[in-house]
């Protein structure tokens, strides 16, 4: 960190100024901003409205701006911020509780609707129940979700129930409680800073389903799948035929079939050997 | 295995007889099987279409069908399969080359209709080369994506780019090259078999990337985020005022800062402080 340093990133206030090109916001506004008030606004990333990725991007303090300054953060009585990086805040919704929802909110929101999570009806496993927990609970309740917190403490059920809304609360070191979570969540929401295993909450998930992790950078998604439904199998042929895919072949009788499987445990088939079993029997 | 086993799961030939119920085919139709001929028909995935998730689908051999009876593979002159799990195999499309479909085909091209990867102009990693690998650079050049082949075999060279029609091609174990394709690709199909590491390849995505495995049981999904775009925070925003979404915080003065952090260690806020810098200066 470069000091001296003024943190503070989930600011809300009301402008006071403003420059004389900017169009959306005027003094008397009520707007937040959030972890980062710039970017090069040139890269694909920018030009997708995804700034966050943005590999210039300026954190809201400790970072160097592109005039060299270093960034203040939201401890501080006044800050000046391109608009592109200011969010306004509708009428009636109060300052101090607009806050958090620029780091933390869009933090797990982002992710519910990357992944299609504002689906009513669907289930949601929330890990961790502090800032983004809480939070990921209360979107996943009004996308409709049924919604279960895992937690390492039984002291939270309570309030995960009774303060928050969520539908059912499980302790994740349950043994018996995590088993019969098994295969019942369409989608996980993983809160939990510090390290820790995710094969036990994978093992939550419905098939399809999809774990998010929040805070790892680059967004990257790693995904399983075994062949594929009846529907997709036809509309596979479909597609190849109506666009001349052909596998390569290499069309054997049957009685070749022992030296084809040494061929191909050395891999030397160009790409697959097919047998043609009728004219085997010829 | 139960013994006598009958193989083969990619299966192609021409309709002898049907039942009286069957609707979809009739003798003469060249159809296709593939690694599954039942399932319960009832569950949600079968519902959905996704027998291939069904826990009750039959494999096409060695399989015990509802009937008892052991299901016996493409290695045979017939076979019996109720029309749900058979494919038409459109005319003119050689049977010898339809067989395949049913597996390799089916295979990668799931995951890459799943996670949208037919989008011209994109690009796109196949890892191995193989019977599935080569059906993924075949999709792969038909959906309009610029595509590399990832091989542990410099050898491949010539057939990736020559036979197959891949624009690029690199020897994962060569760290330069692997260095240069960082951060550049959108989607990486693995068809590598046996353990190898992700991370190497994880790196190669593109902001928001995808990799998909194939033969992963469940197709389950773990995706990385971090905050989010300008966009979506003021979206999130408005759907937290429409919503009356409002996060838990205790309003604290900057007085009080150094006990804030010490609580926060200590886990104990419900769930964001949030400093009033107005009236602390007051």
């Amino acid at each position: 960190s470069v000091y001296p340093l003024v943190p503070g990133h989930e600011i809300a206030g009301v402008v006071t100024e403003v420059g004389s090109d900017v169009k959306g916001f005027k003094p008397g506004d009520h707007v937040a901003v959030g972890t980062y008030i710039n970017s090069c606004r040139d890269c694909d990333n920018c030009n997708n409205l995804l700034e966050n990725h943005c590999s210039n991007f300026v954190f809201t303090f400790n970072g160097v701006d592109t005039d060299g300054t270093v960034t203040k953060g939201g401890y501080s009585t006044h800050i000046v911020v391109h608009e592109r990086y200011c969010y306004k805040i509708p009428d009636g919704y109060p300052l101090d509780k607009a806050a958090p929802l620029a780091c933390a909110g869009i933090t797990v929101y982002t992710p519910m609707i990357r992944h299609n999570m504002n689906q009513p009806g669907k289930s949601l496993g929330v890990i961790g129940l502090g800032g983004l927990g809480h939070m990921a609970v209360k979107f996943g309740k009004a996308f409709g979700l049924n919604v279960t917190v895992l937690s390492t403490s039984e002291s939270k059920r309570d309030e995960a129930i009774n303060l928050l809304g969520a539908d059912n609360f499980v302790v994740s070191s349950d043994k018996n409680q995590m088993e019969f979570l098994k295969n019942s969540l369409d989608f996980i929401v993983d809160t939990a800073s510090g390290d820790h295993p995710f094969d036990p909450y994978l093992a939550l998930l419905k098939v399809r389903g999809t774990m998010a992790l929040v805070g790892f950078p680059g967004a990257r998604t790693l995904s399983g799948s075994v062949v594929g439904g009846t529907k997709d199998t036809q509309e596979m042929i479909n597609f190849c035929a109506a666009n001349r895919i052909y596998p390569n072949v290499e069309v054997i009788k049957i009685d070749y079939i022992n030296e084809a499987l040494e061929r191909l445990v050395n891999r030397d088939v160009k790409y697959r050997f097919v047998i043609d079993i009728e004219s085997s029997f010829k």
